[in-house]
């Protein structure tokens, strides 16, 4: 039974609010109901009515006959909080509210949703909206919103942050012949949101792909578990709005800095297997493809045309989107060469040419289709005088059934010559476009899909047994000090004891400190400055590189201050950090910044002092984060193509920066009070790694 | 008068190859003219006939009482030199030959077609074709052509390399509404190819937005010379197949690595002022936007919607597109707040809310367009109870009107309810989207020309008096010794002879000369082993750094020459080469790679060991290329961030970066049997820059 089983397919429902008067949302929603062919008991709920559309009418929920699974109100909104009460004391446990006037209109709006979700929750009801359209199921079958349209039965289950959005895509779709499964008007997400949604999709027999538009993500974390473990099951296909706000917080970290303000929802999408489409176009492009082909098991495309142009187009968009022209068997080229004409291009993009009918077409789509190396196909058509479109129509839709594991998709150039044949196809099952981009577009996010489904396993987060409970004094004394950035020192001890290889910092105090700590280390040391107000160290002689012995050491302490005080006057110092100068390595960043919404933000990339420049970087969010995800955040990068090997160099210790990833992403899960954080440069050697400079800071 | 003029609006036309019969070409070819309107004589010609559709036939063109303007050559393949002679000898300027049969089908076809080329220009004629569909032209009008359709008249001029595409187009236009003024068949584009027509466009009265279909380029130099000067004067819109092919020949040079095969077309599309459409979707809402719309004078959208939602996602798109959401003036916020609802939204994007009517959505759509601070504006609809959508559509017509410098483009979101309302915008020259994404597209595409034509002056090249004849010398030297790759001391000779700063740099062969020259030019000097056959010099003991002494130079050549022979054997070594050590700088790369089609190719980024790993580079063609080009080849890489001064730095002098690719330029203008050039690193520094090696490849 899917998570939502009731809302969706419930025995009976209550309209409270519900109307005798057509152009009322009360009256549209109890037609609705009615029109839909829903089987189970109806319940109008109005004090002023006997009968509404042939139903008894009742005066309150609570005097209905039976307990209802589901009750949709569609009260004035001053009502709404006393009859959700009314509808929790009787035993409900599923509402749909319509009202609006919440969180939409301001504050006072915002404690009134509150109040209502308090409500629902106290009731252990579950609630859809406030403020939505309804919902709507094509198998219960169910139309309980008052939208003007009803889907056709399909199998895609639709979800929108936007109403408005609901009612246009109905419309567009009654148009297309496009039916779904299920159709939510999300509204406010009060209580149910998208993750909900999604998860009781992932169960539903009759949803065979997942596709909806949001604004916003609700609860992050849960979203991208629920997403993760939906995609392994089928494929989820979601536009997200509001991507062009440029992040307002100030960023005071090179992650913060490089990850803007939709990096985050990126990352979880991708993460969790979502394919984000980029425009409304391509989310019903690829709508369509998941919902009417199976997922192919490869990426070899094969095209076949009738004309020239068209078929290069194509096989660039193969090429564009990743994909791959397949390669025919010598069986198949000599099965084209043998009964297509002399002029007939037998490779791929097969070119049956201009004077094609619909048996060239059948003989080399079968022959395409049949062949091991073909994972999917691309039939092209251009009109011409001896071609009848909608014949060819005819042979793909017979021929495409002897293939049922290999996507078939088509695009019909032209107007009036192919809109009938365009139609029989879709209608058919065979998506149908009006130009080879979108046809190879959609057969890329089949592909896409069918990659994450290999490669997506369920997976154990990376882990790591950090000193919790060191990291977590260093943190308590950096606080008692009212300071929110660690020294480097302070940041260097953190790492290490999350098992991080740290090149050795101590903070000095006095210049025998330093003396004392360089000699345990041994030299060369490097000095620098500790002060959480001195951001450019070099640019005030803050720093003394290349330091040989004890003396050198103790001049160089008094330097750094005399230096610092002749330019910054008397400013704050925390003392003097000795480092042990390491060996140059492949220069690496390891950062990391908290979103609101997901947690935290990892990135990773070229590191050193021109990191914002170059911006060679990639992220991933730390939840749920797996050893083979940390891989493929490498991978993602040009720091990897120097990690490999560039330039005849050794390769540098990969296995060491998974690690120590890996590390990283534990600690940021351990400590939320972690904020930002930034490795710039993490110096990979061909055996391990070493972490140079280290800023963290933390909540105040 | 357009240069083609009598090819488009000819007096008198001759149909080579007439027949009476229906279905075959030289019928319809008759059959369009006749039916296309056409005012002008018109003689079928055909030895066999009398008349044909109620025209007198002549047995020859030489029997013809004038001689035409134009003849359609629709005779079999073997008769075609034949008739174009006697074309030519008659007097006739202007062929289109429809015939099949040549360059397409092979090696004896090519001969074929190269023979046809010769009694062209031996005549003076000019050809399209052959193997076309032909050409139309709606002003005249005149359909010289098989086409089954013929296009509605518009402003349109469009030419396609394929002649399948042509006649999709042509159907697809009809069920669309939309018209053309020239429509062309390129066929194989023996004599006439895309440079002509784009020239012809550019000065048709009629023809207000040159589109077009390629799959190659004939003439890349003129085609650029020809698009940049037509660039100034109308849009020109391309789609340009055939990007795929991964670039087969081996590239020697960092510039050849980066620059894929499609590079060259990418930067001469750029540097023409052309606008190049990535899908044939792109293609034709551009075309329509052109075609309908006026150029608007900036980059800031207002946008009108009936919901939330959409406007959001055209909101990010406004964004996506580098464009801006418009910031209305003070009175424009008074006003619409004023007289919208309370719950509008009175900042851009406007929402005028779900209850709104056609009433609402004029006053909000007059009042934006009225703002001083509005370039253009979009209109989003998606269907409520409240509207009607042709309502909506009536007014935007009408209001439109009042603003004739503002585009206005609409997206009316949903299926049968605004199917009519969109059709009514279309007829009414304002283009009607299903989806919000493509709307902002096209008006992107409008402010993307707007700037090329603010930006681009006809402007001189920028030129260089290099001293070519030691230029000369030295490659002639080169070549004779029987070498390609000059060596860095030969390369860093000629640059220098161009003007370019170079580290001092001799070839030495004897210990005593190295000395020698290391004295004149003063220490620290580096020695490397000069010698075409080794590339990695530092992997072979080839490279001594830091030499501050006569003694420690002499040391260094003994050493190298023993290592080298140590690793290699009896390699060939033409010497050392002693190049005076420079000041570190900022590290850049300017290459050189010359294209088959668009001559040389510059190339300009991050240089240093690590420009494959980076891929920080721009191109540009060195032909025609000017100053302000220059600087915009600079401004588009990540290099120009460091040379502005990165993280504190000075700024480094980028003039004298823009003077050396000028001057590189110049250079591999002047010898075109310069195949390759890199000058990696040349370091920027803060007065001055130095070309420290340098790669030059010459023709054998």
């Amino acid at each position: 039974m899917a998570y939502l089983e009731k809302l969706f397919n419930p025995t009976s429902v209550a309209v409270i609010g519900a109307s005798r008067t057509p152009g009322k949302i009360g009256y549209a929603i109890v037609n609705n109901i009615i029109s839909s062919g829903y089987h189970g008991n109806l319940y109008p709920i109005n004090p002023r009515e006997e009968e509404i559309l042939g139903k008894r009418c009742y005066k309150k929920v609570s005097e209905v006959p039976e307990v209802v699974d589901l009750a949709v109100l569609s009260v004035p909104v001053s009502l709404v909080l006393e009859v959700a009460k009314e509808c929790g004391r009787t035993g409900i446990r599923n509402l749909v509210v319509i009202t609006a006037g919440f969180k939409e209109v301001g504050k006072e709006g915002a404690a009134l949703e509150e109040e209502l979700n308090q409500i629902v929750k106290e009731y252990k009801m579950r609630m859809l909206g406030p403020n939505c359209l309804g919902l709507m199921d094509t198998y219960t079958p169910i139309n309980a919103s008052f939208s003007a349209n009803s889907p056709l039965k399909g199998e895609i289950a639709f979800l929108s942050q936007s109403g408005a959005l609901c009612a246009s895509i109905l419309d567009w779709s009654l148009q297309k012949g496009l039916g779904f499964s299920k159709f939510v008007s999300l509204g406010n997400k009060a209580d149910l949101n998208e993750a909900d949604f999604i998860a009781d999709a992932a169960e539903d027999p009759y949803s065979r792909v997942i596709v909806g538009y949001i604004e916003s993500v609700v609860e992050g974390e849960r979203f991208v578990q629920v997403a993760r473990k939906a995609s392994l099951k089928k494929p989820i296909i979601l536009i997200k709005s509001g991507t062009s706000k440029a992040g307002a917080q100030a960023a005071s970290s090179h992650t913060g800095a490089l990850a803007g303000s939709d990096q985050a929802y990126e990352t979880a999408f991708k993460q969790s297997g979502i394919l984000r489409a980029r425009s409304m176009e391509e989310l019903f492009n690829l709508a369509i493809a998941f919902a009417t082909q199976p997922i192919p098991k490869g990426d070899r495309v094969a095209i076949v045309t009738n004309s020239g142009g068209p078929g290069i187009i194509a096989t660039d968009n193969v090429e564009h989107q990743d994909l791959k022209m397949a390669r025919f068997t010598k069986e198949t080229v000599d099965n084209l060469r043998k009964n297509l004409p002399l002029e007939a291009n037998v490779y791929n993009p097969v070119d049956v040419i201009g004077d094609a009918d619909e048996r060239r077409y059948a003989f080399a789509l079968n022959t395409v289709l049949a062949d091991p190396g073909v994972d999917s196909v691309l039939v092209l058509l251009t009109p011409t005088a001896t071609l009848d479109p909608l014949k060819v129509a005819g042979v793909i839709i017979d021929i495409r059934k002897n293939f049922p594991d290999k996507p078939v998709v088509t695009a019909f150039m032209g107007g009036t010559k192919v809109v009938e044949a365009a139609e029989r196809l879709s209608r058919s099952n065979i998506p149908c476009f009006p130009f080879p981009e979108p046809a190879i577009g959609s057969l890329a996010g089949l592909v896409r899909y069918n990659q994450h489904r290999l490669e997506a396993k369920e997976e154990r987060e990376y882990s790591f047994l950090g000193e919790k409970r060191r990291v977590a004094d260093i943190f308590r004394e950096v606080r008692d000090l009212d300071r929110v950035v660690l020294l480097g020192s302070e940041g260097a001890e953190v790492l290490a004891h999350y098992g991080i290889t740290v090149a050795p910092t101590s903070l000095a105090v006095t210049p025998e400190q330093a003396a004392t700590f360089a000699e345990e280390v041994g030299y060369p040391v490097v000095l620098k400055v500790a002060s959480p107000k001195i951001l450019h160290k070099t640019d005030v002689g803050g720093v003394k590189l290349n330091l040989n012995s004890s003396g050198e050491v103790e001049r160089a302490f008094v330097d750094i201050l005399d230096n610092v005080h002749h330019y910054l006057g008397n400013v704050q110092i925390c003392g003097i950090e000795v480092q042990k100068m390491v060996p140059r390595g492949r220069e690496l960043i390891i950062g990391m910044k908290r979103d609101v919404q997901f947690g935290p933000l990892l990135m990773f990339g070229l590191g050193g002092i021109y990191v914002n420049l170059l911006k060679d970087v990639s992220f991933r969010l730390a939840q749920g984060l797996t050893q083979r995800e940390i891989e493929r955040m490498i991978r993602e990068t040009k720091a990897f193509t120097l990690l490999k090997g560039f330039r005849g160099d050794a390769p540098a210790d990969v296995k060491s920066v998974v690690e120590t990833i890996g590390q990283v992403a534990q600690l940021v899960r351990d400590f939320p009070e972690i904020t930002e954080l930034d490795i710039n440069p993490l110096l990979a050697y061909e055996k391990g790694v070493s972490a140079l400079d280290v800023k963290i800071t933390i909540a105040s």
